[in-house]
C-alpha cells in the first residue's frame, strides 16, 4: 500500500484478490487500483496517468451489469471507495451534497430523518454509488415519476481526462446559463471524467405505504391500473413492477412464496405500491381503486399486503432476480425501453422471434412497466450458444428504435452492448459523442474500449 | 412571398413590419424570415445558408427576455411559426409528440382532455413555443417539483448547422445508451441547431385546486409553509410564488386588488396553490395546514380564494408583471437562482449593495420561492444610468456562484447576459461549449453573437 501525498491509497493485485470484483469478473483485470480521498487526490492520479499515457478505469460500486468497469493489465482502476463523505443535507433547499462513493442506501438513510429521499431507487441500492449512478444515468423504480438520475443531479464536480477539476456544484434546479457541460458527464460511463462530488435534488419521503400483487392479463391492463392510481389525488404511486408468467412462477418457487391466493392460470403479476397520509388511508384508497378498475383491467386475482413484512416479500420476488443465473447460469440478459403502450406487441413478437432462432428459446420478462423498461433473460436450449448470439440480439433489438424505445434503458452500454450501440444507437449521437471525446480526452486514456467507441 | 419547394415560406421586411417582433425590438433586424413547414424545409434553408455563409437566427414565440433572438441585416430568421402540428398525445405512454412551433398553451389544451399536462407551466404560456422552451431550458412555476424543460423532454428532432437532420425521437424516459447528444440542444439557445420536433413527457393534470395569499415575514417563513405543504400526502403543491413588499404593493395597486384582509405592515406575500381530490378537500387541507404552521411561520395574515375567479386574480398579481416597465420603463431586470435557504441573506445584501451604488436604488423582488428563482428589477434614480450598469450587475451577481446559485435561472443568456456569462459563468462549461460549437458549427452561422460566445 502506497500513498500519493496523503490523499490517495494505491493497492495492487494481492490486495485486490481479497476484495470482491463486483458484477463482472474482469473488473479487477488491471491488478492496480488508486483510491483517492479528495478530488485533488484523484486529479493527481489522473494527471500522472495522462502524462504517462496510462489508461484510467473509473469504478464505483461495481454493480454495473454491462462490463462498463472491466479493466486489463496496464490500466489503473480509479475507485471512489474512499470518497464517502455526505457533506450536506439541506432540508430547506431539499438538496444533498455527497462525494461520489456514497452508496444510494447511505444517502437514503441520511435523508430519511428529514423526511426526504433521493427521488431515485433501485434494487442495488446497497452497493450502487452516487457517482456510478451519475455515470450510467441510472433509472430504477421511480423513473416514471421523478425521471432518471440526470433529473436528480443539480451539480457535479469531476476530474477531466487532462487532470483538471471541473466544478459546477450548482445547488438549484434552474440554471439556464448556456450549454450545460455537466450533462455530458451524466451517462458517459466514465468516458469524459471521474465524478468526485454530486449535488442531488431530494424529494419528499413517503413512508405510509400500501402494496399489492395483482394478476393482470397483459401490460395494457397493468397500465390501466397504473393510470388509475396516478389519477387518485390522495395517494402517490411509488412503484409499478410487472412480472411475466415464467419469471413470476420461478421467482415465487425459489423464494418459497405462497400462491394460494391465485386461482387458475396467470399471464402476469403486477406489483403496485402507493403512499398516502397513513397506512390505513393508503390501504383503503388502494382497495377502492382496485375495485374501481377490476373489471376494466380484467384482473383475475389480487392480494394487498397486510404487513410491512409481507410487502417486503412481494418486493423480493421482483428485486431478488439473481435466481435467474442460478437456474440459467449464462442466460443472455437485456435491458430495453419500450413505450408502455407498445409493450404487449413487443413481447409477443420477441417470443415469436426467439422461437424461430431455436425451438426451445424463451425469455424471462420483468420490469418497470410504468416507464416501459423491460429486463429480459433469454433461456432454453442454445440460449447462450455463441452461434445464436447475433440472432438473439436481433430478436431483442429489432424495431425498438422505430417504436421510440432504447436498446439500453438503465444499465448503459459498457462492453457488452458495444455491438448494439453501433447497430441500434443513433448515428449522430455517436458522432457527437466521439467529437466530444476527442476534445476532452485526446489521448484516449479514460475508460478505453467503452463508449463512445 | 416566395416558397422553397412547397415547404418553406419566405417573407421580407415589409411583411415583417406588420407582425409583432415580440419581447425585443431588434428581433426582426434581419428583415428576412424563412418559415419552414417541415424539418426537411428547415434543412433546405439551413443547407443553403451554410453554403452561402449566411447566419441563421432561430425564433420561436419571441417571448425571450434576454435578446436571444435578435437579428441584424445579412442574417436570416428561421421561424417555427408554421411548425404547429400536435402529432400525437399518447395517454398510455403519457407523452406528446409536437412540432416545435406549438405553444405551451396549445399543448396544455390538447393534453387536458386526457387528464394530462406538460408538467411545466409559465406566465408566457400563450406565446412561448415548445421549441423555444427546449432551446432556453425553460423553468417556470412547477420546476421545484417536476424540474425544468430538460426533464420533460424525451426526444428531439433538430436540423444541425450543416443542414443534417438529427433525429432522436425517443419516447421513453430511460435511454442510457451512451453520451446524450440531445441534451446539448436543451438550453443551447440556438447555438447548435434548430429544433423541429419534440417528444414531451406528460404528467397528471390536477384541476381541483385551492389557492391562498399569505403575509409572511421572510423567505424562510415562506419555505416553512412550502415544506409543510409538501409533506401533506393528500395534496400536491402546484405553486409557491413569493412577492416582496414593494412588488406586491405596486402590483396590487395597478391591478386594483382589495387589500382589506391585510392588517398592518407587510414584508412579503406568498401565493400558494395546492391540488387535491376535490376543491372542498383541497381547501380544507389548505386551511388545516395553514393553521398548523401559522405560528411557526410567523404568518400575519392570509386569505384563501373562495372562487376560481378570485384564485385567478391572485395569480394575476404575480404573473402580470408588465406594470414594472410601465412604471419604470428601463428598469434593468435580472433572473437569478439562489438556494432557497439563502434567499433572505441574498436579498438583504442586494439591497445594501444597491443603496451603495446610488442612494435611491432599490429592487422589485418576486419569484418562484420553492426553487429559489428570483426575478429582480432595479428601480430608483439612476437605476438605468449607463454609468451604473456594471455596479448594478455586480450588486446582483456577486456571490451567487459561491452560494451554488446561477446568474441566469430560466431566461438564458442571450445578448443581455453576455457579460455575466463571462464574468460569472463556469469557465470549463464555457470552454466545452465552445469546443462543441466548433465541432457542430465550424462556419459559426447559427445564432451568432450569442452563447457560447
Amino acid at each position: 500500500m502506497n500513498k500519493i501525498g496523503t490523499t490517495v491509497v494505491l493497492i495492487g493485485a494481492e490486495a485486490l484478490s481479497r476484495r470482491h470484483p463486483g458484477e463482472h469478473p474482469d473488473n479487477f483485470g488491471a491488478g492496480a487500483m488508486a483510491l483517492p480521498e479528495t478530488a485533488e487526490g484523484a486529479a493527481a492520479v489522473i494527471s500522472w496517468c495522462a502524462d504517462a499515457g496510462v489508461p484510467v478505469v473509473p469504478q464505483g460500486g461495481r454493480t454495473g451489469l454491462v462490463g462498463g468497469s472491466v479493466s486489463k493489465p496496464g490500466e489503473i482502476i480509479l475507485s471512489s471507495e474512499r470518497l464517502t463523505q455526505i457533506e450536506l443535507i439541506d432540508p430547506v433547499a431539499r438538496i444533498a451534497v455527497v462525494q461520489s462513493g456514497v452508496t444510494l442506501q447511505r444517502l437514503q438513510e441520511a435523508a430519511a430523518p428529514y423526511g426526504l429521499a433521493p427521488g431515485i431507487d433501485l434494487a442495488a441500492r446497497g452497493s450502487a454509488t452516487i457517482g456510478g449512478m451519475v455515470s450510467t444515468n441510472a433509472g430504477g423504480i421511480l423513473a416514471f415519476r421523478n425521471g432518471v438520475m440526470r433529473h436528480q443531479v443539480l451539480g457535479i464536480e469531476a476530474v477531466l481526462p487532462d487532470g483538471r477539476i471541473f466544478s459546477d456544484l450548482t445547488r438549484v434546479v434552474k440554471a439556464s446559463a448556456g450549454p450545460d457541460m455537466k450533462q455530458l458527464l451524466v451517462g458517459a460511463e466514465g468516458a469524459y471524467g471521474f465524478v468526485t462530488r454530486v449535488v442531488v435534488k431530494l424529494e419528499t419521503l413517503s413512508t405510509a405505504r400500501a402494496t399489492a400483487l395483482l394478476a393482470v392479463p397483459n401490460a395494457v391492463a397493468a397500465l390501466t391500473v397504473v393510470g388509475h392510481l396516478q389519477g387518485v389525488a390522495a395517494v402517490t404511486l411509488e412503484g409499478a413492477e410487472l412480472m411475466w408468467r415464467q419469471y413470476f412462477l420461478d421467482s415465487a418457487r425459489v423464494h418459497d412464496f405462497d400462491m394460494q391466493w391465485l386461482e387458475g392460470e396467470i399471464e402476469s403479476i403486477l406489483l403496485v405500491e402507493i403512499s398516502g397520509e397513513s397506512v390505513e388511508r393508503a390501504t383503503a384508497e388502494l382497495e377502492r381503486a382496485l375495485e374501481a378498475v377490476w373489471e376494466e383491467a380484467g384482473l383475475t386475482g389480487g392480494i394487498v399486503a397486510q404487513s410491512l413484512d409481507q410487502a417486503r416479500k412481494f418486493w423480493s420476488l421482483r428485486e431478488e432476480s439473481e435466481f435467474i443465473y442460478r437456474l440459467h447460469p449464462n442466460a443472455p440478459s437485456f435491458d430495453v425501453s419500450i413505450p408502455p403502450g407498445a409493450v404487449d406487441g413487443y413481447v409477443a413478437t420477441l417470443r415469436q422471434r426467439l422461437a424461430s432462432v431455436g425451438s426451445g428459446l424463451d425469455a424471462y420478462v420483468y420490469g418497470h412497466i410504468a416507464d416501459g423498461n423491460l429486463h429480459l433473460s433469454v433461456i432454453g436450449d442454445g440460449a447462450d450458444a455463441a452461434g445464436n448470439r447475433a440472432a438473439v440480439e436481433d430478436a431483442v433489438y429489432t424495431g425498438i428504435t422505430d417504436l421510440g424505445g432504447s436498446f439500453s434503458a438503465e444499465h448503459g452500454v459498457g462492453t457488452e452492448k458495444r455491438d448494439a450501440y453501433h447497430l441500434h444507437g443513433n448515428p449522430e449521437r455517436r458522432a457527437v459523442a466521439q467529437a466530444i471525446k476527442a476534445a476532452l480526452d485526446p489521448k484516449m486514456i479514460f475508460n478505453p474500449g467503452k463508449v463512445p467507441f
